[in-house]
């Protein structure tokens, strides 16, 4: 069985990290599937998926380490050809991933208690974000 | 087909990668399930899961980048929250990722022959692991 | 429904950035599937998945911070196992990871508009790849 749904919402740009582990799991508590897989997947190339858990260090924490890994401050390739800056952004991105695959049984994704799914805001200005939910299993 | 398994371990603390190649093929081989793919996942926020050659070199390599990459030696807003000194672990394991997901064919995981699943531990402590392995397929 | 396909071709070494998104779709749309997800995979240690914007300014800024990331001239404890010089290959192809799980539906990838499937070839040499796509769904 397969369900195909998404999730939307508005970012404030590079940095925002969103907990989105409540409306994925309602999305899976809801459809008709009890066991299985839901794959997450932001259709773009300046966002990424993992999992932290979702407090306020770590919320500094990331975006630091994004920034020392991939700094913003400098100009990279891909900006001579769109100008737009965000050369970054798709490198950050590109390293992190654009998917997650959790699996859930009884309806319920098997996260840890500290575990959040968290998408993770690349791109160097506010966007609106939808996300796909492919929901797999029986 | 959904099967629901998992496998427990014990792990020395950060640095310590463990192959994990044998007994996931075994839980796939001894499903029902022929061919598809198995998602493996660690439910927590201090490990994640990659391939590498597991052999002697690397498993040397892999744990000096990941010093280099997010030191340990330095404390990150993280520790301000819980004092538990891992906010490394954290940002390892989000950079890394959770989930991992290998297709199988005939019950045997398609690897390359130098080619190992593995896990790798980053919390500053030894620790009890229990991954998911969510097989899907026919 | 499952179905085990491959794709094949040769990759010229080490920062080989190749686009792969046409054929992962070419085999997706002729699979009977009309809805699921594609796991892609590598089945070796010194190449990794992602998606980006497939562009000529990133081709050179993903080997350019691969290369600060995981420079390739120095030498790896990898490298005095086996003496072939691609310890950074491996160390980056593990940080990558092997698998990018993309889902679709009416047998289309859902992809960004400017979002493609990417194979990085890390390895020092040039390379003949085969990556398995196994295709899930009804």
């Amino acid at each position: 069985m397969v369900k195909s749904e998404s999730i939307e919402f508005k970012t404030s740009g590079d940095g925002h990290i969103l907990d989105i582990t409540d409306r994925v799991a309602s999305v899976v508590a809801e459809s008709d599937v009890k066991s299985g897989v839901v794959t997450v997947f932001v259709p773009g190339s300046t966002g990424g998926l993992t999992t932290i858990e979702y407090e306020p260090g770590l919320l500094k924490d990331v975006p630091e380490l994004m920034e020392k890994l991939v700094p913003s401050d400098r100009s990279y390739d891909h900006d001579e050809t769109w100008h737009d800056g965000n050369g970054f952004s798709h490198l950050r991105a590109a390293m992190i991933g654009p998917d997650i695959t959790v699996p859930f049984r009884d309806g319920r994704l098997m996260l840890g208690t500290w575990q959040q799914v968290v998408f993770l805001e690349f791109d160097n200005k506010p966007r609106n974000r939808k996300l796909i939910l492919q929901i797999m299993g029986e």
